[in-house]
Formats: C-alpha cells, sequence, structure tokens
C-alpha cells in the first residue's frame, strides 16, 4: 500500500543502517566491549568544547525569539556572512552571504542542490565506488546515476570514462573528496584535468554539467594533505558542507551549501535553492545551531585521534596479511576481502563480532569499508578477532 | 539551467515567504514600529523557560556523542516513548515507539509521510482553502492535488465535494485543524462523517485512502474547544505534529509523525517513513532539540497571548466594517477583502504598511490572511492603518 520505489528499499534496506541497529541488539546481547561495529561514521571524538560553551552563550545572549524563530529560508545572514568570509580566508575565495545557504547537515545540501538542478531524466555522474545514498537522492527527482570508473589503485577518477560517459542530457557530476569509502583525496591536478573534460563536454553539447562536492570529511585529512577547494578549480562547482564530522555534530543536522556567483544561471540556482529548501520540508537549518557554528568556525576536531585509528588499523590488518588502502582522509579503510564476495565475508567476519560493510554497497564488489571513527581500545581489541578472520581465510 | 520544476518556482514564489523579507526590508526602511507585518506565522510568545533549562540540562547531563550523535532515523527510542506515553494519557490512545517517527517539523514529517505512501499520478484530496505548500509536498512525489469544497460559512469540509472528489487513484487526503488560514477546528462529528465517507469509498474501490493530518496547531485552541484526536476517528490516519507553534520553536525543526498501527500496510509504512527520512536528506531530527522537548511535553505555549490578541483584532476589524471568520485556533484570522482581488486589496494595504497575504495564495480567492502571532502593541497600533484601510473602501 505504501509506494512501489519505498517498498523496494524497505525490502533492500541501507546495509549500513541495518548494520547500525543489528549492532546495537549485539550489543544488548553480547555487551558492548564485545562487538566491533566499524559500520556506520558516527564520530567518537566528542564535540570540542567550545561547542558547549556556545550553546550556552547563545542562549544567554539571544532573545529566544531569535534564537529558535523563523529566519529566511537560506538561513540566518550573520551566519551566512561569518561562513563567507572563513572561506574566503581559508581558501582565497571571495564569498559573501549571498552565496551561502545554511542546510540540514550534508545530506540535506544534496538533496536541496539536487532538486534545483534536476529535470526527470538527466544524468547524474558518480565515481565507483560511491556512498550508496547518492543513487536514492539522484533518484528522489527523477535523475538517473550514470557510474563512472576510478584507477583502482589511486581511486581517483579515469578521465576516459568520464569523456565518455557525459553526453547532452549529462546535468551534474557527484564527488566526494575526501572520499566515503576509500579515503581518496582528489589532488587539485586531478580536479583541474576534471574541470577540463567537463568545460569542454560543456561546450561540445551547450550545455552546464553541474559538479556538486559532497564535502563532510573535508577537514579530515591526513599527514598534513591540503584539500583543494573546488570552486577554484571549476566554474560550475557548488560545494555542499557538513558540521557533522569536523566538529563531531552529526544528529544536529547543521551544514551549509556554497553557490559560487560565477556558476551558470546563478541567481535561479541560488533563489531555487532557498525555495527547495522550503518545499522539501527542512525549511530551514536548525536555528540554535546555526548560531553556534557561527561561532566555532575557528575550531576542528582532533584529527590526531583518527590518524592514531588509523594508522594503528592499517598497520594491524596488513600485517595480518589483509591488502588495504592507505586512506588520505576521512575515517574509513578500504580493505579487499579474501574472497570475490564481501557480503559473505562480512558475514563471516559477522562470527567475530566484527560489524563490516560489503563494498557492493558502494558499487565496489570484492572489499570491505571499516569505520574507525571509534575508540583506540576498540580497534586494539578487535586485532584479536580480525586475526581469527584472517586465519579462516588462511592468510 | 535549473530544473523547468524549480524555475517555474522561483517565478512565482511564495507570496508569505516573499513578504517575510519584504517586511524585514519594511522595518529597516520604516523603523520596525511603522510597519504591522502580519504575513508569516512566527510565534511571537517566547518558548518557556522549561526549554532553556532543560537546553543547559541535556548538555551537562549527557555525553556529547550521545547527545549530538546519529541514532536511528526514526529518533531516539526513548523520546518516541515518551511522546507514545504523553499522547495516550492525553487522548486515550495506545502508541509505543514503535507508532512514532521524529521528524524536522511538520512540513518535514508531511515530506515523509507523502513520500512514503506515493506513487506518480497518485492523487492526494485538499480541502480549499489551504496552506499554499501543500501543493509542492504532494507534486514533490509526483502525485496530483485534488481540491475538495467547504461549507464557505463554517469551512467545514463538504461531504458531498468530498465524495465526488474520490477516485481509484486516490491515495490520500491532507487536512489541517485547527486550520491555516481559516482557524476552524472540525469537530468529532465532522471528522466521523469524513471517516465514513473514506471507508465507504475505500471498500468501493478496494483502495486504502491516507489521512495525514498536519497538526501544527493542534494546542492552540481557544474557548476550551478540544480538538478531536483523528486515529480514534478514522482507521487510516497519521499525525504530522509539530513543536514550532506550541512550543515557540519554529527554527529549530522538531517535530514528529504518529503511524499507528492499525493503518494498512502498518510495517512498511513505518519502515517506509524511516528510510525516506534518511533518503531525503533529513536524516533524523535535530538530536539536542528530541531530547529537550521529551523533557518538555507538558508544557506549552501561553495562548491567553494569542487569545488577547484574536479578540483585539477581531473586534477592531469587525468594528471597522470589515467581515471576519472567528477563528477558534491557530493564530490567524481570515477577513473578506471588500473588493473581489484579494492581491489588489494587499497592495492597497501596502500603502498603510500591512502586510497581509492575499487569500488566493491558498486557492480561495477574496479574503486575506492576517497572522495575529504579534505582540498586542502592534496590533493596537494597527487599528488606526486598518481604519484609513477601511475608509478607502467606504465601509
Amino acid at each position: 500500500m505504501i509506494s512501489d520505489k519505498m517498498m523496494n528499499l524497505t525490502r533492500n534496506n541501507s546495509v549500513i543502517r541495518a548494520m547500525f541497529e543489528e549492532g546495537k541488539a549485539m550489543a544488548k546481547k553480547f555487551g558492548p566491549e564485545n562487538v566491533f561495529d566499524f559500520s556506520i561514521g558516527n564520530p567518537n571524538v566528542p564535540a570540542p568544547r567550545e561547542i558547549i560553551d556556545s550553546i550556552a552563550d547563545v542562549v544567554n545572549e539571544y532573545d529566544p525569539l531569535y534564537l529558535h524563530g523563523y529566519m529566511s529560508n537560506s538561513g540566518y545572514e550573520s551566519v551566512r556572512d561569518a561562513i563567507a568570509n572563513d572561506l574566503n580566508k581559508r581558501f582565497g575565495t571571495s564569498f559573501s552571504e549571498n552565496n551561502i545557504i545554511m542546510a540540514v547537515g550534508a545530506a540535506g545540501g544534496m538533496n536541496v542542490a539536487l532538486k534545483t538542478f534536476l529535470n526527470p531524466g538527466d544524468e547524474v555522474l558518480v565515481i565507483r565506488p560511491y556512498f550508496v545514498d547518492y543513487r536514492n537522492y539522484v533518484e528522489n527527482y527523477g535523475g538517473i546515476i550514470v557510474e563512472v570508473e576510478c584507477d583502482p589503485k589511486t581511486f581517483m577518477p579515469d578521465m576516459e570514462s568520464l569523456k565518455a560517459a557525459i553526453t547532452p542530457k549529462t546535468k551534474g557530476i557527484i564527488i566526494n573528496t575526501p572520499n566515503n569509502p576509500t579515503g581518496a583525496i582528489y589532488t587539485a591536478a586531478v580536479l583541474d584535468e576534471m574541470a577540463k573534460v567537463l568545460t569542454d563536454k560543456e561546450k561540445e553539447y551547450g550545455t552546464s554539467i553541474y559538479m556538486v562536492s559532497d564535502e563532510p570529511y573535508r577537514d579530515l585529512a591526513y599527514d598534513g594533505i591540503e584539500v583543494p577547494y573546488v570552486t577554484r578549480h571549476y566554474h560550475n562547482a557548488v560545494v555542499v558542507y557538513s558540521f557533522s564530522k569536523s566538529l563531531s555534530l552529526p544528529g544536529e543536522r547543521i551544514g551549509y551549501i556554497v553557490v559560487p556567483s560565477e556558476i551558470d544561471d546563478y541567481e535561479n540556482a541560488f533563489a531555487g535553492m532557498a525555495i527547495a529548501t522550503r518545499i522539501l520540508g527542512f525549511i530551514n537549518a536548525p536555528s540554535l545551531m546555526q548560531l553556534v557554528v557561527a561561532r566555532c568556525l575557528d575550531c576542528k576536531t582532533d584529527i590526531s585521534y583518527y590518524d592514531k585509528n588509523r594508522k594503528a588499523l592499517y598497520d594491524g590488518l596488513t600485517n595480518l596479511g589483509f591488502e588495504c588502502v592507505k586512506p588520505d582522509g576521512a575515517f574509513y579503510l578500504f580493505m579487499k576481502a579474501p574472497i570475490p564476495d564481501d557480503r559473505e565475508f562480512c558475514n563471516v567476519a559477522k562470527k567475530y563480532n566484527l560489524l563490516l560493510v560489503p563494498s557492493s554497497s558502494f558499487a565496489w564488489p570484492g572489499y570491505v569499508r571499516i569505520a574507525y571513527c571509534v575508540s583506540y581500545e576498540k580497534i586494539v581489541n578487535s586485532m584479536p578477532r580480525f586475526a581469527e578472520l584472517a586465519k579462516e581465510y588462511n592468510l
């Protein structure tokens, strides 16, 4: 009796979310210390002290009618202004409040951007492997996902595959760097190469191809690697940012969209996104949290915590004989399954109370995603379990 | 270059939201004390003290990883449980946490419910006059709005019109009581009559017709009028509630959906709504605010404040010769325009710095909506302006 699409989704619900629920059930059964749930990107570093202080400050300082009231659908002007200035300082851009729309997290921002850009039947490119819900976001608006290949060694997009995938119906491309699930970070050279391919095709077909850059992991880069700012590399890029990971606020649903003035049809795109924010039911990003994050723009999560996990996990698993991609950013390790069937491998891992996400959920078979946004102790204690798993496969 | 639908919406943007922006601009120009902005339903009674205290309490009591982290997409179990118990106590229902999905406000909840129920081409009934964005919410999922008439004296749905509007393609009906824009409250007898019509048609066509009851104004009823709980009157009703008006938190985007166990295909509907919450990009209702409202369920806004405004406005305007509907609930007064063209009348009102919403935005020409969720002083001071307006029309 519910819609066909939703019925289909209830039958094939997100493996990641199903595992999150399963992990909670297993923790009840076996005790949380005996379950190694690497399924979900739920930060384990607490929100910085500044967040807690800022919540107290805004509650004390502002009239509750302002603090909890409606503002423009695009967000408080003061907050958008503060974010624009912060981006300009960090990335040499020249944004104003008229380039920023506050969003209900990155997932909310992605939906707003896609709703604004897509006519039914429009094609949207994604680079394999990719976050499973991109397909749902695109299909929400009648768009069609077109997959682009990557170099399986570096996980950088393959330019020939990109070129071949673009048609006159191509309306957008979603990129995600630092990447979920691989941890890869696109270099400036890669972005420039992509920009050239896209711009050439725009000229060839007389179209606009909007890049939607999903950047919840922007501030999680290791070894001093800089994450290039995409609007400086491509003229039709919008950025969707979230404070979920950088300030450990995933439950609060707070982020923003950057809509540069130089994108094609900027004025309608900006106005359209403000309207999409309203008619999709977000109305606006949560008001108190808008005012809180605006005061914490200089503040970042302690990435040394994740970095320590990253190294322990990578070293531990490679020592056990597993083949892993060394992540440059985000908090996921992409590990090759020792058998082709990644779902089967995840089921076997579950015997050892190890909850891993099969990579076929990311349209890339044969791997697992291990979210290392957990306690260091959890990683250390999981190693004997991984050792048993390795033994089962004679590694 | 943006989508055709969104381009169309940017051209015909919400009159209400446009006025909200215009009101802010006029306040800058003329001084806020000289502008009488009755355009938007932004509560003027501050959030109760308990909200402010509860924010401080949850920040102090909870681990930030829990307070700001991901939970199940449907919301914290403890919060859903508290809400279910509160509803059971107040309305004699028998809900559990498995009947509650936390939502990003009522607008978010409406989108989640409609996304879950609608196949493209499904028809959704609305009763004129109705909140303008219902059309957008339904069309987001390819649904088709079918308008049902009301009794223009009582603004209760016309049962013959309802009967005539139902086809085998009818998948849902949206009701909104207390009503925006009229302030009408559906009686138990009206709900029973509607239920009979709907149930008979369900049997005739072998279909399920889901009622989606949009209830942001449930707790704003005057003169001791009880707002009947719709799930006790119709077997296929879901309720979408928001704390925006009852606790003056519209910017925080916090509400919930009630999915009773007795609705057709309950299990898929509940699972589907949890998934719709995720894939539409809400992910979950804002976490801190979930925990805050769960502690404030006994707490309601001071409706005597709105009631005083209601009386002053109704008496003032009728004394000036305007014809008004006396509202039983919500915080809107529906006033007949002295000329047939309500948009023209609103433009004339603007000369006196009176911002009123033309009723053609609610698919009901010839009226204006006056939001009286403003200060009492504002109502008193607006009266000389309304007097001049009345004079212009020789009332």
